[in-house]
């Protein structure tokens, strides 16, 4: 029973209907089965395989990285300044550095940084029913995408380890790049220019030009993540939409219903009612919510 | 021996060179050994896994498209109109379609439409020996991508049956798409707006955002795969290069030195000559150069 890989999930049937899905799409004799290369699995992060409260973490990176650099920021004052304001603080943190050095930067800030509620380093603040679920679909044959609105470069200065996912497989917001001859060889730096943000409908967009394949199941918790969810609702397989509910105010956050942290999620959960995808309550379909700290 | 499995290749340095480096990055005791998710190896695609004389198939293909489309154009008039034409012809036969009546269309011209020289259809255009080469590598513990500047969509269409390559490892220019409710559906409708054009110092860009590795094998056969030939060599792991010279004017083409043809080859001859990388002349190395045909 795949149920049995899914310790941290309840008895409920947000459980069910993913072990139902499961065994319906890669049970030899099912009716609804679905060849392996076309069991795609796309799942957005912030918000859906971590947690993005009380700040996204790349936006906690950009403020320390700031500050390091001698331009202390603050998210109030970044509130206060709107668009040129965070532009700023991207070029300041994001830019003119080569993407390996980028690498090393996020690497020992992902080490040392810490949630400011739980305490925990940021790579512990990952959903372990969600990480179950990623091990479930790889043990059936399922290839795990993630497709968030997050920087391509930080989130794979994690990913790769905490979800088990190679680098290809970690498509966020892509900014351009110029190649040039290094003191040391070849190198990319990284620029300011955005080359695609990766959310809302560029996200179904993303994902023709990095698989070249609808999936079939798709995770997300916000808005942004619904022209994804409708993308693959569309395939002609069988197949299952995943929407996370911020529910939980004493062990994560509970905001989907705060007037101004919830406000980007009507849509979607609007979505998920019409067309009965499950909902996700992490309250009360999740036993634990985080990985036990080593 | 790997070698055994090269038999279009004749007994050439070529042929040695490779079969040397796939022992060295692969064999267990190797001192060189590379473990197998960095055993990566790029390809550009025109000119360097099938002909792309007298034109680019996907020019052809775009010019047959446009006369079944009532606008017929020629490759001379094309020239006449430089850019503009050329922004025309690309906006008339690749926007304003769904990706899958696109790729509906690409797939219909591929299995009609003929090599004007050789009489073949197209995708037995590709080179035999390449193939073997692909083969080979992939048996060895090797993921074999395509970075090409041909459209993304139109290789797709023939690249993963006629290499063996899933669509996610098949990367080339990419224009922009949006995304809308069509009649049947969520749809993506491709635009003529350019996202990436996957040419020159984009290589390695598109390598680091599709991939996130540096690859330890390259090959190509013009200027613009140079970049990528660096960047591969200034992996910190052993490398190879491989620049395919067409110098077979009676099997194939022989345009490398032509003053017209053959002008975007001189860096990239000369940085193969200054690095000791490894020249393929198809005439000497190859003892078939086209897969029999069916």
């Amino acid at each position: 029973m795949s149920g049995d890989r899914l310790p941290s999930w309840r008895e409920t049937p947000a459980r069910q209907a993913i072990v139902e899905f499961v065994a319906a799409v890669t049970g030899p004799g099912s009716a609804e089965f679905v060849p392996e290369p076309e069991r795609i699995a796309v799942f957005d992060n912030d918000g859906t395989l971590w947690t993005e409260q009380p700040m996204y973490a790349q936006l906690a990176f950009a403020l320390d990285r700031a500050a390091d650099l001698g331009h202390p920021a603050s998210l109030e004052r970044l509130h206060a300044g709107g668009m040129p304001a965070l532009v700023e603080l991207v070029t300041l943190t994001h830019a003119g550095i080569t993407t390996e050095e980028f690498e090393k930067a996020c690497r020992t800030w992902l080490a040392s940084a810490r949630h400011p509620r739980s305490g925990r380093p940021y790579p512990a603040m990952v959903y372990q029913p969600m990480l179950e679920l990623l091990t479930l679909l790889d043990d059936h044959g399922f290839s795990c995408w993630i497709f968030s609105g997050g920087g391509t470069d930080f989130m794979r200065a994690f990913a790769s380890e905490v979800y088990g996912l190679p680098p290809h497989r970690v498509i966020g917001s892509v900014g351009a790049t110029e190649f040039r001859d290094g003191p040391a060889g070849p190198e990319l730096v990284k620029s300011a220019a955005i080359q695609v943000i990766n959310d809302g409908p560029q996200k179904p967009g993303s994902i023709h030009t990095h698989i070249g394949r609808r999936p079939i199941l798709a995770a997300g918790n916000t808005d942004g993540d619904l022209a994804m969810l409708q993308w693959t609702a569309a395939s002609p397989h069988r197949t299952m939409q995943l929407v996370v509910q911020h529910t939980d105010a004493e062990r994560e956050y509970a905001y989907d219903r705060d007037p101004i942290l919830g406000s980007g999620t009507g849509a979607i959960h609007a979505a998920a009612t019409e067309h009965n995808w499950t909902l996700i309550d992490m309250a009360a379909d999740w036993s634990a919510i985080y990985p036990p700290v080593l």
